[in-house]
């Protein structure tokens, strides 16, 4: 298998264009006369533009023939230096602004008069309540998402490279008595690094990435990060983790790893993990079932004596760092090419450790490529 | 004026139940049976707990007499190392899960069987649609977080305090031929290290806060920052700005700065802006409207032939960094002590340059409190 080409290139005009009309195809399947779009991933998605949520509304609507972005008048030149394809700029007078100039009056402008309305599930009550026609919640551009094209592909795989080597830099850094603020403060900088000389159009509104080292006493509890001023020692499991969206796309990569020895008990839940992870990925292939490689993955801990992992065996990345689909139980869908997943099922002992590795896997029209190439046995997991 | 107390503290037991108090005082007039509350913001205020919005979604459900929080089961230990107050956990399975150990399960165990539910303007519609009873929109907590108390008020001053203080270590470092990226960086570094040092119980998860630059092509699109790679030169208007949250609690301060010199056609605009600002800080009084406000600032710039400035005279702050009451046209609210504003009229000429400074700002009892003490004439504001 040869991996796929890395770029950090901004999206293109038609690509966006075909994003819309995939995007219509489901309305027009769906009965629906517009779709009204909020969440900031599905509207990046859509017209290359980040926005963070607060109390100015950016609202995307699109009918059948037309497409609508409504936006703070604010934002107008930043929304122009960004935005990629066609779409008709609606700008509403500084928030809230008097009846007549409000973001209800020009969002008003666009729906359509008849007709059923789509929403997503994430669109807000506040935004909902200002929709006279009969509504729909449907995840139209979240489900176009799930697979990815050539462009997504290779912007997954530059975040994925940039945070394979942000993990091996981290690691390179940990020794006894390494304050775990130390050892990852290269990691920020050098994402800037890669961004600015790599891409011409670097967006720091869409990007949120972060690396982080977990000591032993925090890795059973998968978000805790208040280990900054711990210093590291002799032993393990450490968790390393690199994991986030850079430039608007996002990856992961994960390692427990151990510093100088690996302690005797650390070493059967290690093995575990390890056998959870090659089992997942013998399952890994175009028309398997999330939920059921889950569920081998469960059987294999439950079978070693371990409880219910914490964390399911993986999820999705494309313009965030967490989406579905998931491989999960309650998740039955179909696995397909152009999918990426998280594999990376794990063994959480409460009190006294947890073990994960974690890749960013695409899944090709045979099977899969790991776009995180880095070693997993922990015998080459010993660092310091 | 003394200025108040700086504590990066945490919020204490009393407090948060006094919050909920507060919350349900107000659910008490409106009739609702239970308040349901989904935005992260208002979760944190509630339970000290912060998480970001993802699939897996966190709920807290207040009755009259019980506060339920729906959270992944995985999330179980992170809740118990932060939260403060007491309230009742109610896990799901790792998401999406088999029927019976989903999250709508749980939450279903949490909503009284009678009675109106009110959710916030921000519930999205795939929790609006788990709710039987009949349901209210309107924004309560979001409300009782309009007036501070005495710890908010501290922990706002110990944000506006690292913020100052970054924002003159930034501007020491703007020479000619220094590239933003360079004069920019060791503003993290330095909330890092403030946060370390100062607050025993840190939260990487509720801080979100970033220093820049903006040299003179771009500050007329306040909030364009694709400006990393740019080289300062002498002159101006550059803006400098540091803002965001910082382990739970917003602030800012921004100001418009000149490289060795004064050009001669900023003078007025600056000016202009300075003429903004003083009636701004004039009318700001306990009993005042924050409309007028921003209408009397509106008058003296299209009085000196500027257009409708991009951007309303203030916004609050609080657990976020961007919040209601705002002083802008439409906004009627009376101000109140203990509220909290920026102060930041401006004046934005496209293609040429924007001006603005803002403040973070204390209303007391008879007037106000600058919370980010700085230089603001223009002759004070010349470096390198």
């Amino acid at each position: 298998m040869t991996m796929p080409p890395l770029t950090a290139a901004q999206v293109s005009a038609p690509e966006i264009a075909e994003r819309h009309r995939k995007v219509r195809e489901k309305m027009e399947k769906a009965g629906l006369s517009a779709y009204v779009s909020f969440d900031p991933n599905n509207v990046y998605y859509l017209t290359n533009f980040a926005n963070f949520v607060h109390e100015r509304p950016f609202v995307l609507v699109l009918t059948m023939t037309e497409t609508f972005f409504v936006v703070p008048v604010l934002e107008v030149p930043h929304v122009l230096r960004h935005k990629v394809g066609d779409f008709r700029l609606l700008s509403y007078a500084e928030f809230p602004a008097v009846v007549g100039s409000r973001w209800s009056d020009r969002f008003a402008e666009a729906l359509p008069k008849q007709g059923t309305i789509g929403i997503e599930g994430a669109c807000p009550a506040y935004l909902q309540a200002q929709i006279p026609n009969p509504v729909k919640v449907l995840n139209i551009i979240d489900e176009v998402r799930e697979i990815k094209s050539a462009h997504e592909i290779s912007r997954i795989a530059w975040t994925s490279d940039v945070m394979t080597k942000a993990l091996a830099m981290m690691l390179g850094k940990v020794q006894p008595g390494v304050m775990v603020a130390h050892a990852i403060g290269d990691v920020t900088p050098y994402f800037y690094q890669r961004c600015l000389t790599e891409s011409p159009q670097y967006n720091v509104m869409s990007s949120h990435a972060a690396g982080l080292i977990q000591p032993p006493a925090y890795t059973d509890d998968p978000h805790n990060f208040s280990c900054l001023t711990v210093t590291c020692e002799p032993g393990g499991p450490f968790l390393g983790f690199v994991a986030g969206k850079i430039n608007g796309y996002g990856a992961e990569i994960e390692r427990t790893f151990f510093l100088q020895t690996i302690p005797e008990e650390a070493k059967r839940p290690f093995d575990t993990m390890m056998e959870m992870r090659y089992k997942a990925y013998d399952m890994l292939k175009p028309g398997a079932i999330g939920s059921e490689i889950d569920a081998a993955c469960q059987a294999i801990a439950h079978g070693a004596g371990y409880e219910t992992p914490l964390h399911r065996t993986g999820h999705s990345f494309g313009v965030t760092s967490h989406e579905a689909p998931f491989l999960a139980l309650g998740e039955d869908n179909v696995i397909q090419p152009g999918m990426i997943f998280s594999i990376e099922p794990g063994i959480y002992i409460k009190g006294k450790g947890g073990y994960r590795h974690s890749d960013t896997v695409l899944m090709t029209e045979t099977g899969y490529e790991i776009l995180t190439q880095y070693p997993d046995r922990k015998e080459d997991l010993i660092v310091g």
